[in-house]
């Protein structure tokens, strides 16, 4: 931007917001166990609100559902093709925002800033968006991302959801991913720092239930504890899984069993040996640490700056993955890599392809789609995105989605 | 913009018109056909727009009434010259702007970007703006856009007009035509995705009543449709006609009688063959499908993205413009080119010609003389950037529109 | 920014000026004979003005006084050091604001843009800031901007001013011109377009009063009309004159004595050929125009952009500034190259000065300063410039206006 | 910014503001004595603010306290990371800004366009911060700004403090000194311009209070007041002293017993000598003044812009902070390079260490701090950076604030 504008009223919503961020500073990554905070803060029941619509028939009545429940985020342009760009009354309130928001805006700019040469002289009429990831196959190159807390980090804890029955993590995480599920992709289980392994073998029933065709995530602990959850992951079914090690900003501060720590390619090497199904490393910002990646045996990596909340000064995760792509295939390595950070509708996926990726991640938008709707309403965000990924293939004369071509993006002359 | 700063109130303003577009998604032209729904919703009669004026003595008096009768355009800075840039409340609300409004808004910016090498010391008085398009003469270099379904998509249906009685698409259409007519140029009849033929021959019937004098467009059909369109058209008496292959977008969701779809150069070649008037092919935004039509034998392209109304994330259209015109000249095609996309004002006219353009196709500004005072607000709207150029010529020490140097244009040292 | 932002509020204020800029067009330079719209609309006297300030004692209470009597600016930031920037809510409605503002927001931001090399390892405590232009000894190299038709374009006319009486022409022109030679530099009084010679000889009372330290400008005439205002100024006593040849945008449009045309520079030498006092050329925005001048034999030029307000899309006259010195000059000339447009404060006339200017003309805060509270308005407005210009000059380590070495201004490495 | 965009919000509250600024101009370093303006304005007893918290036990109470105890600062999102960026309603009423803001709003942005390769595979978890300067360890890299005239200069005079006690500019300063003092690091007790030697000796009884561990700054008077001046610091034990030469705007100004001027190579090498600690000179923005110091034999320099208060145009402070580091070891020298304007939290501190500075000065936050909280407020603060610094070392992958590497800095490809 150079530059961003903030104006007054901004201010005054998020002074309204930031009792919740003092305490968070900036690596905010939350500790608190996540099923303790589900549950309400007084005994007298679910708070109920205002305007909900019970059960949700399209998408403008999720999103309008995720407005309502939600205290941190205002689901800015909710119906449109996803505003969310921090630049809206979101400010430092925003769950787990590290820093000062710029990083997140630049995931967010970095897209906005890409263009599409438009091409209507072909015959593209009805391109493929179907492919295959670690021997899955996916309706489309889109998956959910990894989010958790969601019910304590956006102020839903303890108030009647969509179902009329009250908001809790387990009903988000279910939403999450038998809605990926149902519209022929994955989602993601994620781990909490503070979650103590029952809680996070809680959370994996839901990825047993939907056997094979579901994901988790370990956060960065100490070897030990992630070999205890590699297990856990293992016997739920998932065909892999991941470790954000982005979240490793709290090191510092560790305390026992609230460990999170960066990993030198010594211990990204043990944890692939240790685990039987393919270990993607999710946090990867430079080539050199995506080249120690394909050193130290990963299956792939996701190119994420955790949506740009970790850290306050990150560039833009998509302006740094034509760099890691090149780097990785001039290496001679096939890992596969995937995209995360800043998406926000189909068009933004096929220009992630173009760069390199080989599908994405999207995260706020399925994350308001289960808090305001549950599986229908993440089926239904996956749907708006497929037919926004086959319309922009159509008018970019894109074919199929494994073959994806760098030049169908502008360049200024 | 490097960076679009929205408010608090343009969020509150677009939540308003959200329902709408709710609907709509990416590819937002809209397939409902455009007679039917000029209909009043109720049998109660045409509903009164307050504050309207009566018999429009001048622009801004035609302006205030669009902005009345509109539900869904702001009609920014009405009376100014045409601010109207995608940056005010308009949002995703605005009919068939699709994506996230970032072309749009390219299109409008890349205008703004460009500087004229301001000249006074010259004899350049009486500038000449008269040009001959496919053996057409014109007043100015300047059509109206291909604007059609307004009644609908502007929330004008069914509402008293500046004459006092229902404002119809046919009396849009006319608004358009005849005002171009008067003001001695040449005004657009346009083909809706859903309209049947009988609608489309109903639509044709004011071009018939100019004859010679007058236009219409075809949607990108199936062939055979296509035909039986350019039939209709050539019985019309237009002089010439265009398919807008950049309404492609729905392609993979064709229905029966509302298909669209890209067109390869064999299709493009075929109804050059079949037509007996010259084909403009609109929605060309490289060099390489430039060179497709001059293959394909098109007697002209329009450079235009749709007024970024197709695909999210496109060039600005005056942006692609050189490129296109340096390679269909280098290939010693004489084809014409045409522009279409961002231009407001006799200003932008201008720097268009420069840039290659032989003439400019204008669409929001007639569409909303049209909708707020008929044929005489167009006309009030061409002679107002008729001054506009004319002003900027002599600014620029510019004689003839059909001789316009490129370098009028300012290039940073 | 390539993009400007404005907001739902700015554009309700907008709405309001609307009314005045809708006659005014593109060229919107007036040509309503200046004396007569003096006159109070009705019989009932001058109306008064709300919150003013009697005989105002300091600037602030001056530009309170300019903000209550002006309709069409809304003296943004009046007690600052000059945020005028074309960003505020004056939009279309400043009076004579040609295109779409981009022109005057140019101007002020090429100064934001170029920053000092701040210096203070040196000896320089007390700069000198004197001068001789054309003869004429100056206290500091800053002229007032020529100002004309200030009651009329500004919404002041009718009102009750700063001294109790009526605001007319005349009063204002006093104050320009009265402050400049009790500052120890020098004001304009201005040719309108619609003014008959009787007129512009009544305007040229107030200049022959400080005969010999009061200027004149001319409007870009036919060669007679200018040759007979020529003999006028002379007999004035002024030291020299100009003509602002950019204002020559109405041309195509000239009726009988209000006739405005470019001028070629056959005419330029007639011009310089009839003057017996220094003739200086205002409005050369290109060196190819500069050295056409300096071909005529003009004794100096003003490169302005007219402030912005004729063509709705000139580069800044800042950025120009160095490519015309520098074509100058190399051709042998020192013909004198004054500067006009965008000057807000002392930094800015620094900051021109580097950049090859000799002196600079500054208009719209000397004009607030005038309407606000006359001549002693000016003269403290010059102060408060002179004290800028001086403090910038320490912390720049520049002893002297006339040698303003050019690399005080930083250079990106 | 390319731009920055003010809305109509802004203005009215600046023009709140505005009668303090009015008569302070553009050299705004306050002329008054400190000590007397810290005396309410009638006898009537301190003022009491409404809403403040008493005995404030986070820094999200301190700083709500130092919002309502300043008239001139909204103390932007406060509980935030610092977005005080120049761009909130501060406007030209922010107390000592001088010119149009642009310079403070630069030495924000530019920290704001620099971003991290952020790092993840590696094994640094508990990075060090500690560091010796001039022979003081210190916790850490961070020292608090040189600030002075607080309670006149932010409105805060007179008013009831934290503590239920009148707001003194005494107690300011031990807030800041102290409060450094506990976090293990260095506060400043600054010199006002107008500040009689009586009230600098009362000034320094703090420092002498904090022997060896607390900081003092003389303003550029004569030499002879210099002098007498380091004298009374070397008499506190102050460690070493700062003159912030930047302050000489006013020199043409110069009133007895307040004169400021700017320094030469001889002068400084005259307090050089005289000094029996070592002398740092601050207010340095290039190569070339930096290796004049150097010459002179200054044991440190400051680079600074005075927080982008005292030049309405200058360049970021970190945008030359690279070529004077680049400059001064080439040379071959090993003097002390410290930096200043611009930061706001611990990622800043960071990316000052990479371009090469050996620690930073942060004004506005400890000011905040030191008003709303006294000691207890200013340690708060110091930790919150320290959290900020580390969490971003490990995440750059950084283990030692003495070995920083530049390549922790991303250049876009």
């Amino acid at each position: 931007m150079s530059d961003e504008k903030l104006n007054t009223e901004r201010r005054d919503f998020l002074s309204k917001g930031a009792v919740l961020a003092a305490s968070a500073g900036v690596a905010a990554v939350s500790v608190a166990p996540s099923v303790a905070v589900a549950k309400p803060a007084s005994n007298v029941g679910p708070i109920e609100v205002k305007g909900y619509v019970k059960d949700p028939k399209n998408l403008k009545e999720v999103l309008t559902n995720a407005k309502k429940i939600m205290d941190t985020c205002a689901a800015c342009d909710i119906a449109g093709p996803g505003r969310c760009n921090g630049k809206g009354p979101c400010g430092e309130s925003t769950p787990g925002m590290g820093g000062k928001r710029r990083s997140f805006i630049n995931n967010v700019e970095a897209f906005e800033k890409l263009h599409f040469n438009m091409s209507t002289v072909h015959n593209v009429k009805k391109p493929n968006t179907e492919l295959e990831l670690f021997g899955v196959k996916l309706s489309m190159p889109i998956l959910t991302g990894v989010t958790g807390g969601l019910t304590y980090n956006m102020g839903a804890k303890g108030k009647l959801a969509y179902d009329g029955t009250e908001m809790t993590e387990s009903k988000f995480v279910r939403g999450i991913v038998e809605g990926a599920y149902n519209a022929g992709t994955l989602g993601w289980a994620a781990d909490g720092i503070g979650d103590p392994i029952e809680t996070y073998r809680e959370r994996l029933t839901v990825v047993k239930k939907f056997k094979g065709r579901a994901l988790a995530q370990i956060k960065p602990r100490t070897q030990k504890e992630i070999f205890e959850r590699i297990d856990a992951v293992q016997a739920a079914g998932a065909p892999f899984f991941a470790i954000d090690i982005d979240s490793a900003g709290r090191a510092a501060r560790a305390l026992p069993g609230k460990t999170v720590e960066p990993k030198d390619v010594k211990k990204l090497r043990e944890i692939v040996k240790y685990a039987k199904i393919p270990f993607v490393a999710k946090g990867i910002m430079t080539p050199t640490e995506a080249l120690m990646c394909v050193e130290a045996g990963c299956a792939g990596i996701v190119v994420s700056d955790h949506g740009g909340r970790v850290m306050s000064s990150t560039p833009a995760s998509l302006d740094v993955l034509p760099g890691i792509v090149k780097a990785v295939r001039d290496s001679g390595s096939d890992m596969v890599i995937l995209f995360d950070s800043g998406v926000r509708d189909g068009g933004d996926v096929l220009k992630a392809l173009a760069l390199g990726a080989q599908a994405v991640l999207v995260g706020r938008p399925f994350l308001r789609a289960s808090l305001g709707g549950g599986a229908k309403g993440v089926e239904m965000m996956f749907k708006k995105m497929h037919t926004q990924l086959v319309s922009t293939m159509v008018l970019a004369g894109v074919a199929d989605v494994k073959k994806v071509p760098a030049d169908i993006i502008y360049k200024e002359a």
